[in-house]
């Protein structure tokens, strides 16, 4: 009796009163036997539910689904909402000819500022503009830069524990690929400004003849790869060179990257911590130099955890505007495919090769056209003036150590200084619903996906962090799942009144930068849920919601690890985020303290 | 191991290889005692899970929904297709404009031929327009004819065992709409058709000031009812008398008409049977006579079964066509509001004065824009001989007693030889999927906006039926809901494909006629899933996937218990079913044996 609370609608919600709340995540920390242990009893009838059931009560998931009255119906999609002052592309043209208009929108290549750097002195990474003028100026081909990545790749495969970039990799198909795009080379007659560009695939996203694991140790045997995800064939047929299947925590259901099935990636800045997650390999390979881009998913934070973690830029797309067919689940309501690149141009260049919605999506969520930003001209430029910027300090401020909050503050008055982008303060309500929202929605469709192969025996082959999440996904109910529909409206609501004031919401992209690696989470995993939250804080409202996010690396904290700086923007808004991300890439030029390269890091161990 | 099962894709089925497999649900049939006892064991932890999970195997609720790989994307609303040959209507005009609207296309009034036949010698129903003539040449008035209405309906309440037509009902409150509309016609003023037309609503619609109770007894406590519901006003602003709250299945929640509760109405064909459900009180009132048009909810076949059952005409709108805001489970993805009448040509009258789509289903269910058919004009008739008319015979065959299906075949075709309309033979693959996805969705949909009350102690003050039910829902796992929006896709697209070839679908709308009341049923309720599964059998597809329906009625059985037609038309395409309603009902103008009036059965018993 009495445990009924009633919410007022979306709309009547009085901001003035919204206090932040910290985040405030009950659950044990385990690792190793204990965690073995655990998951054991949780699998346990009778005694699991109970466990379960405690630790959602505990952090309110009950109090919020089922005691609550949620006056709003539930949406299953995001809203669409346009955008003005940037370049229109054709989504159902070929790849390369969108590619041949990004171009269009970078400013003039600079060969001459670009090569005549000391790059002897400190480590920089290529961009594709310049593998693309190296190529045509014929000093290095495909094939030599195919044999420079191999053995590297192969060193990481065979380290003791491993620590994988890639969990699917064969040298000799990367040297046909390369053989390939150097012949087109050497006649004259390369397919696009992606051909001869390494790129490397997340493993649940089918790249053909690799499997798609998920990095599971049994996902290929019951799902086999015919042929490439539309994202892969589009990146395909611009000349892309693949260089296999890159690591990620299994199934994407994790955030640090760890690993027991193939190894756990390490961080190319510190090899004794993680490189988040779920796109591990992806973000480490890019951040290594070895790729000049990498494909993530993002369904939770995948793509702009690791980015943040690693030192590199991804891009999160809005729900929709890339086209998810050929992933492993690819039937859900918050994951997109994106691109993870070194810098804002390349993530451009591939966010232009593959993007295009789903035909039936393109009828759903009525998108804007995809535009990009005309970085080339002197509009662009006059455009950041006018950006207004949200922030909500309270929110903005909740990380483990200032250095985040401090380093992301640092940057967003930089730019506002420099450009005259506008802060405002705003408060968002209701960010604990928006966590549980998104928890039930992507859990709930996960195990939707999955649930015919775990009753087919294939449960216990799942690594125990899986085993915990399966636990607890699928102890929610269908009640539970449409409740969190009606909150994602509500969330949806809030989000649309902020946007009427401000064109993007700035955040750190994670409350902490990378974490240590337990040594005895590197054989059974481990569960943390605390480290979760810091990682999870500022990147679920893209995901539940739809909108696109990018996250820009904008420095280090004490220990020399990255910090990166979140902007998210208006459903179908990638081309104001790649404005505002370059103009923070270009205050960023000349930073104090420049990571080395992966292997030269390493060579120091 | 070897349980998984994965679907071909549904474009991919192949429909010569379907063979119709007869519904046979497995359940106990309990009254009484027994039935109170079983709930009571369904309420006990540990033994009510095994209970519930038992009875899911046995209905292959687990192999539907958990071991099977299916490949379509969740859906949650119906597609869009268009009409044409009809009258455009505007759904943000006047009601009382869109009703006048609606007269125009009705053939020419003719006074003489209603009057002149022989009103002693046989039972028939007004019609609105002849309360409208009545009242316009002022020799019958809304408040004499309140003063007929109002008696019968005390009387029933007064029974014993009560067999109430309407569980909210204040006479001096009828009396006083029924002055007001009186002196409108006096001062020479009605403001439109319906002024004056005695109208029932069920009690799950906000009818101010009237508690709206779902026909539970504390639904009225925590949801107070401050206005109409937006169906309510539109009928209102046209001048209509409201009698009162009709009686229903609690919470719609079964397709009797049973209520503990209050008592149980009864067919007025038979007052020893049901009348179906769930809006029970709103067929038995138009079908005794006593109310020209009722509003229904339709969410599992509420408003055609006892349509079907009572011997009129009951029509369940394009899931969207109607605005549902103000009744008490307004956010589902199934569920409609309809009228009631006695006649086509009044479910027309009272469809126009309803119609219009909440501004929010505007955007993401693109409706046509709503149509009624030209029935006073040639080309209409003429319209008929176009029309392909979708039979599949064997589940149309799957019926308690020939009765039903020969009697619908008898009509088919009549209206073959009348009108030239061509019968089509179609197959409707995975029906037992179907089933499925219905009920969990409108199971999950309800116990979700229900759940907090229920965790509030209100779960203990429901009817035993409905606490089987609630057991059965809260037991659906996100998954379980997520997986019925999949079915739910490939329903729609094995639907699509079938209205490419037709345009409509025939079936009874019933598999058996109105089942016999078991006293012992009626002071705990019963649970009879096999009944269950007779009177849904053909009713869901429109419920499932938005589809626009309506039964009419076309003889009775042997036993004098009346028989209905039900035809499904395409998304928004109710005017063609109107336009065929109609014919039929033309066709079935002089029947051999006609009903007497409800007061008339009772008076013999």
């Amino acid at each position: 009796m009495g445990k009924k609370r009633v919410m007022v609608p979306a709309a009547d919600v009085d901001l003035s009163a919204v206090k932040y709340q910290n985040e405030a995540i009950q659950a044990p920390h385990l690792t190793g036997l204990t965690f073995k242990l655990f998951v054991k009893l949780l699998e346990t009838p009778l005694v699991g539910p109970l466990i379960i059931s405690h630790l959602k009560k505990e952090n309110k998931m009950i109090e919020l689904l089922q005691n609550t009255v949620i006056p709003e119906a539930p949406i299953m999609n995001a809203l669409t909402e346009s955008e003005t002052g940037v370049v229109v592309v054709d989504e159902d043209g070929n790849p390369e000819d969108r590619v041949e208009l990004a171009m269009k929108c970078l400013p003039p290549y600079n060969a001459a500022s670009s090569w005549n750097e000391d790059l002897a002195s400190s480590f920089r990474y290529w961009k594709i503009r310049d593998y693309a003028h190296a190529y045509r100026s014929k000093f290095v081909t495909p094939s030599m830069v195919a044999e420079q990545i191999i053995p590297i790749i192969e060193e990481f495969n065979k380290k003791d524990p491993p620590m994988p970039l890639l969990i699917s990799f064969d040298a000799e198909e990367v040297r046909k690929q390369a053989a390939a795009s150097t012949k087109r080379f050497e006649e004259g007659s390369p397919i696009s400004i992606l051909d001869g560009i390494f790129i490397a695939i997340k493993d649940d996203i089918d790249l053909y003849p690799h499997p798609s694991k998920g990095a599971t140790t049994w996902m290929h045997e019951v799902r086999p790869v015919k042929e490439d995800a539309i994202s892969v064939s589009r990146l395909r047929s611009c000349g892309v060179i693949f260089v296999g299947k890159a690591n990620m925590h299994e199934f994407g259901m994790g955030t640090t990257g760890n690993n027991p099935n193939y190894g756990t990636t390490r961080n190319p800045h510190a090899v004794d911590r993680y490189t988040g997650g779920s796109s591990s390999g992806p973000a480490a390979i890019v951040a290594s130099g070895l790729c000049s881009a990498a494909l993530g998913t993002d369904g939770g934070g995948s793509i702009r955890i690791p980015s943040s973690l690693c030192g590199v830029v991804g891009l999160k797309t809005t729900f929709g505007r890339t086209n998810i067919t050929g992933s492993l689940y690819d039937f859900g309501t918050v994951e997109v495919i994106g691109p993870i690149a070194s810098s804002v141009e390349d993530v451009m260049l591939v966010y232009a090769a593959i993007l295009g919605s789903r035909p039936a999506e393109r009828i759903s969520l009525n998108p804007s056209p995809p535009c990009l930003p005309n970085l080339a001209s002197r509009d662009g430029a006059d455009a950041l003036g006018s950006l207004r910027l949200g922030k909500y300090t309270a929110w903005f401020n909740d990380v483990q150590s200032t250095d985040v909050s401090d380093t992301c503050e640092d940057m967003l008055n930089l730019l506002s200084r420099t450009h005259g982008c506008e802060m405002v303060e705003i408060v968002i309500p209701e960010l604990q619903e928006m966590r549980t929202a998104h928890l039930v929605s992507i859990g709930s469709e996960f195990i939707n996906s999955l649930i015919p192969d775990i009753e087919d025996g294939k449960g216990v082959r799942l690594n125990y962090d899986s085993r915990t999440s399966v636990g607890l996904f699928r102890s929610f109910g269908a009640s539970d799942y449409i409740a969190a529909q009606c909150l994602r409206r509500r969330l949806m609501h809030h989000h649309m009144e902020i946007f009427k004031k401000v064109d993007v919401i700035v955040t750190p992209t994670t409350g902490m930068t990378a974490p240590k690696i337990r040594s005895s989470a590197l054989s059974y995993g481990e569960t943390d849920l605390q480290t979760a939250g810091y990682l999870m804080r500022f990147v679920i409202a893209a995901n539940l919601l739809g909108f696109p996010a990018i996250s820009i690396p904008v420095g280090y904290d004490k220990q020399g690890l990255p910090i990166g700086l979140q902007l998210i923007g208006r459903p179908w808004g990638e081309a104001t985020l790649l404005r505002l991300a370059s103009a923070v890439e270009e205050l960023y030029a000349k930073p104090k303290k420049r990571p080395a390269s992966f292997y030269d890091v390493l060579k120091t161990k």
